[in-house]
């Protein structure tokens, strides 16, 4: 299958369930808010080697926030409810917490399962702490020195789909860059998504294994150009640079559109095969076959 | 004493012996170099909550540069050497190893005590990794999927201060937020200190112990405004917003002049008083008396 | 014709012949070089009420520079060669020459309509000047307070194409919003166009004459939503909100491949029709019929 | 005089009467106000060259906005309240009626000498435009095509100084970038002020005069690092870079206050030499004498 000259391999995207929340951070302007996204949703890119799989899904103006002053709505997953809820609750201390001027709101309140934030972080106050019920949620106010954080007594959990990917081949490293960084905007805007690698990118491609016991994992030396020749290759003809988008999502659903959505804006680029990345489909739960959500799939 | 009709309390701030490292992140440009940045630097504040304090110490132009594209240096602190290999290795293998088109760099290349962190990496190249010498310094070059990773063998390790501190107190919220933000930026050029707070600040200042048992600290109470009649408070009159500002440099000097810029910008604004964090002086080794680095210490 | 769910009508866009020029600006770090740009492009929206519309082309890495530093370039557009000098001269006097570090360099070498830039401005050297022919390029050395300003003898001038528009009809202003920033974000990368407006976006729509004698121009009443009933509506049914995007090019082709671009990827929204502005085809030479660059325009 | 090891010559900087205007604009969220403020601001460095010289004074978070939405205080000079309102009013109509959600609001609100804003840009309502009184204020709502466009009848005018500089000389380059960004970053928070240059500094400085008939000012050799031997020099010693920093203020204290603080911040650099920009003190009305400014006034 070809789209806008790209090769579509026929391939499928192994993905993962895992648990996620939502919720929202607000701040006094865009400065403090900006500095507090970034610490919050640093060092959060793979649930195999951080905490967490974290980033901001979409910003929200003052009319839309909560409080009424600018806002962003966060995603973070993680394997089970337990590691989440640790991630989030110290994520929230040492970089919510801490940031001047800011609060924070749960963005699932529906989910009956919760992990409990303001409920633990409330101790910090030392006894100073309040509770305040509006509605039928519980919001704590914890004295801090520029007045009182207020934080909800905890987020809604629900399951999410983790590791939705796929591989963009260019004939060089300008033009994969320039593809994948217009596959990662056409979905910055999107709710219900989000890229928590740097750029929404991945360069080191991994396979599972390794020459050297105890590794779990290693490059994908398949996809490496500087290897054709020397392994097994799966490179496209002509090509000398692979890049991979990884999304995360709160539904198959989600993360198909998303996967659509960024496939289709790289293509727009001199892409010259679009793969995707899977263990053979024994690993992971979802699968995400490209010539299907490619044609069938409606945004 | 007094600055610009700020009061200067006769306090000191009590900061901690740690080890540090200072590696380069070089980038294609500066839209890659960017999100690297941001998401090695993440979650990073302080080392009781997070593996390392870290934070982008200065940007490199090209012309600077080790390898002759944009780059930036970075300033990584923990307790220890080991616990400071752990955080940066795996925060490059995370951040920096996954991100396009990125390289590092060591930034002490005379220190004897050495972390291994290309001579760690280089295993996730599976066996086709490469090393290289360029006079005394081994690169490795690891395939990934966009060409090859440089990351040098090993990064130096030095004994660094964290934690130097200073209290700002105004009538209220907006211009404590102004004192801290020209605070920040005053040092923001700066080379040998890095705030690795969100935007350099905080304001859930914590005093050591809780009334909660297991809980080994809680919020400062004594600088919390609304607090004020309910607990023994060290507020200034007529103060209702404290924030901190917290600093990590590679030596007491570094520190101390930086305390001194940054006080001097925070009493350009209405600052009412200007106070240091300290616990009694039995925890921390470094002592930054505020008369003494504002008179004596030269810039 | 519809893409995605939204309904395409058969319109063409109405747009002009102009003049443009291609240069590119250096500079020592990002920091200066996005400060020279901001000002240099500012202002510069529409040739009727600007001297020019101008704005960055693209980024360019130390690695792709002339000069071996971070650059960018720019297209900047005029209906006369002699407006156009004018227009880019005076700019650059104003915004490059006086910005720290900055040089400029002529982005169409083989073109033979030139405008003289370094050579007019060499007059600001007081006679200390000094120029350099490197090859065939003549390159003025013009004395300044942080050493030397660098700029080219001449910029090339070629014929390009102004006013390449469509419009983005939606049920909500927030999505009308999404939509307009997706498609201009999904032309950023790409060279040989330029979208002047703020964001690229005109949300003040106008036609041709008005009731007041003497004003040229008036609201484009037809796709004012607050107008329905008022006045004969252009606006489909259900649309309440309605944004155009403008494009600069340096060939019809250009600005009818970022067009298709662009409303492809508007389309990914929920919008319910994409029209276009004209005037009835009498005013601008070069007509981008809808359907035809959808359907028959290779990207 | 010396600050910090830096020399500080007994020289005034002269600066002018200008008009001022200042007004807010405020938008939906803060991207669409940075695209309008980056639009709106552009090209405006000296009124020598541009139509006004136009910065962004302070940003204004919701809680603080005329309507509640994120917002930001411009303030414009120009030589005559004529031309001052002629910029204005075209720089509003291609820039901010144009950019999608955006208001503006008069923000001297008390001044008798009015410049017609809205009175003017309604006409473009073609007659579908309303007014609407709130106390003593009259706000025009005019159809756009994104729904309608809120300007206030009448901007006041008030007299400013503009002009206002100071020299920065340093050893090399670096230092000089360093030094000039952290003076006009020292200033960024402050009210009344703007530096409409590129990242508020010179690095052209210019004489009255030259060689050239017809040339009314030309590089100011005196201060060119790279004529020290060839012409006159007025260069410190060892200096090899200055730099001069351009503010614009509402008033004489305001600029001489931004002046001692800008001055003290980059002496926290190594900077050799302080001076100021003057003609002889007969073109303009203003005197900063450096030394005046640096021991009694206060900020």
């Amino acid at each position: 299958m070809e789209i806008n000259g790209t090769w579509i391999e026929d391939e499928f995207a192994e993905a993962f369930s895992m648990k996620f929340s939502r919720f929202l951070v607000t701040a006094y302007d865009q400065y403090w808010l900006d500095h507090a996204l970034a610490k919050l949703t640093g060092y959060g890119c793979s649930a195999i080697g951080c905490d967490a799989e974290i980033d901001v899904e979409t910003q929200i103006p003052s009319e839309r926030s909560p409080d009424g002053r600018v806002g962003a709505s966060v995603l973070a997953f993680s394997f089970t409810t337990d590691t989440l809820g640790t991630a989030i609750l110290n994520r929230i201390g040492q970089t919510i917490l801490t940031c001047p001027t800011t609060a924070v709101f749960d963005g699932l309140p529906d989910s009956e399962t919760r992990i409990p934030i303001g409920k633990s972080l409330r101790y910090f106050g030392d006894g100073f702490q309040k509770s305040k019920m509006v509605g039928d949620i519980r919001y704590w106010r914890i004295p801090v020195m520029d007045g009182e954080f207020v934080v909800e007594e905890s987020f809604g959990v629900e399951k999410g789909v983790a590791g939705g990917n796929f591989l963009i081949q260019t004939r060089d490293q300008l033009t994969g860059l320039q593809a994948a960084q217009s596959a990662v905007e056409a979905i910055k805007l999107l709710p219900d998504v989000v890229t928590p690698f740097p750029g929404g990118v991945v360069r080191s491609g991994s396979k599972v294994g390794s020459r050297y016991p105890g590794l779990v994992a290693s490059t994908y030396d398949a996809f490496c150009p500087t290897l054709v020749g020397r392994t097994t290759s799966k490179i496209a003809e002509r090509a000398n640079c692979v890049y991979e988008i990884v999304l995360d999502g709160t539904s198959f659903d989600s993360v198909a559109n998303a996967l659509k959505l960024a496939i289709n804006a790289a293509c727009e680029h001199d892409v010259i095969a679009i793969s995707a990345g899977n263990y053979g489909g024994k690993l992971g739960k979802h699968h995400f076959k490209l010539h299907e959500i490619l044609t069938t799939h409606s945004t």
